[in-house]
């Protein structure tokens, strides 16, 4: 009875890590969407979520922390216990990274609109799919999958640095434009940012699979 | 007998984690030196030390895994633990950053030097003493002076913030340095990022220690 208690504390746990991954991709939409229509209500919803982003957090880690304190979790489970925390920590970033976006989209609504060349909304899309697919393969296990965020990251770190580049260049062909697209800049590091706490969780998912199957052909071995 | 060894592996996993921390410090400083001497030596040694970094990391999540798997650390022990393992992930990317800075570094040796308006020299040991700091902090479980990392994480953010206008505004005056400005606002952000990363470890030992004062305290009302 005692184990089956466990697990079941340990599937509240991973619910409970699922909320806060719904939280942190709800708020990068609303940023992301917040630079698109410049919207300043979906910026004071960005913060309404990092507000409960935060809470939930902690309620992650205290949850983690119960489990490791009055279970004693092997192999698997503590390793995946570890994971959780490593990855709540990584999305309560992706909020502040939020967060971040949100500002620069207020800071954009007092200046004139231009046109420039950097595609956001595209941007927004991959670090949303990016953290979407790693939570994904933390619930499959699914090494696989965490591995195609790496790739994808590769191709972030081109989407940025393409941006950037273009942005720095319209910054010295057209300095009336220099603010908008120093906030461009900005959100695209953000975004770029975003991504790598996708990686990170991606990376804890491919060590919590790959550590727990190289102990258990050990324990098989040892058998 | 048995929590006499604990105590001792408890000891051995902080040691562990302070040649961590020395190993990213090193890395950090090497990777500054190289930009400042365009040292080539100085940006390969950098790469050494990452790789050393990396097996350290490795060995503190084996070390503190071990731990938790064996013994059943309670309240600040299993708190320490887990702060641990956060500042070791956080260690391990102040070795990121400064394999970042160095490939800068190695970029701007095949350009012509030019005086630039940031000072990497002056926030290369500002960052530098914030992870100082926040290791300090955790030896002496000092709160306070894990709140002097996030007050100099402010003064870290404000020095990056001037130095990316001054180098944006280079670019648009002077194009023919563009190169070289690009590649200095790319290692002020490195720098910056590796003192959000010192603010982290900070945030994680304020955190450690509160809450083991709050448990200390409901223990000694219980008694």
């Amino acid at each position: 009875v005692p184990r089956i208690h466990f697990q079941q504390q340990l599937a509240e746990l991973k619910d409970k890590l699922l909320a806060m991954a719904a939280l942190a991709q709800q708020a990068l939409d609303c940023a992301v969407e917040a630079y698109l229509q410049q919207d300043a209500g979906l910026c004071q919803h960005v913060r309404d979520l990092e507000a409960a982003i935060n809470t939930t957090e902690r309620d992650v880690y205290q949850m983690a922390y119960d489990l490791l304190a009055k279970e004693q979790p092997m192999a698997v489970d503590l390793r995946f216990i570890l994971a959780v925390i490593k990855i709540n920590s990584d999305l309560e970033r992706v909020g502040d990274q939020s967060v971040n976006i949100a500002q620069r989209a207020e800071g954009l609504m007092n200046l004139p609109g231009v046109k420039l060349p950097v595609d956001v909304k595209k941007m927004g899309e991959w670090a949303g799919r990016m953290v979407r697919t790693s939570i994904q393969a933390l619930l499959d296990a699914d090494v696989k999958l965490a591995e195609s965020v790496l790739t994808m990251d590769d191709e972030m770190d081109a989407m940025n640095h393409t941006a950037q580049r273009a942005l720095m260049q319209e910054m010295q062909a057209r300095p009336e434009v220099s603010d908008q697209a120093l906030n461009a800049i900005i959100i695209a590091r953000n975004l770029e940012r975003t991504a790598d706490h996708a990686t990170n969780i991606a990376e804890d998912v491919i060590f919590w699979v790959r550590g727990s199957d190289v102990r258990h052909q050990m324990s098989l071995a040892a058998d």
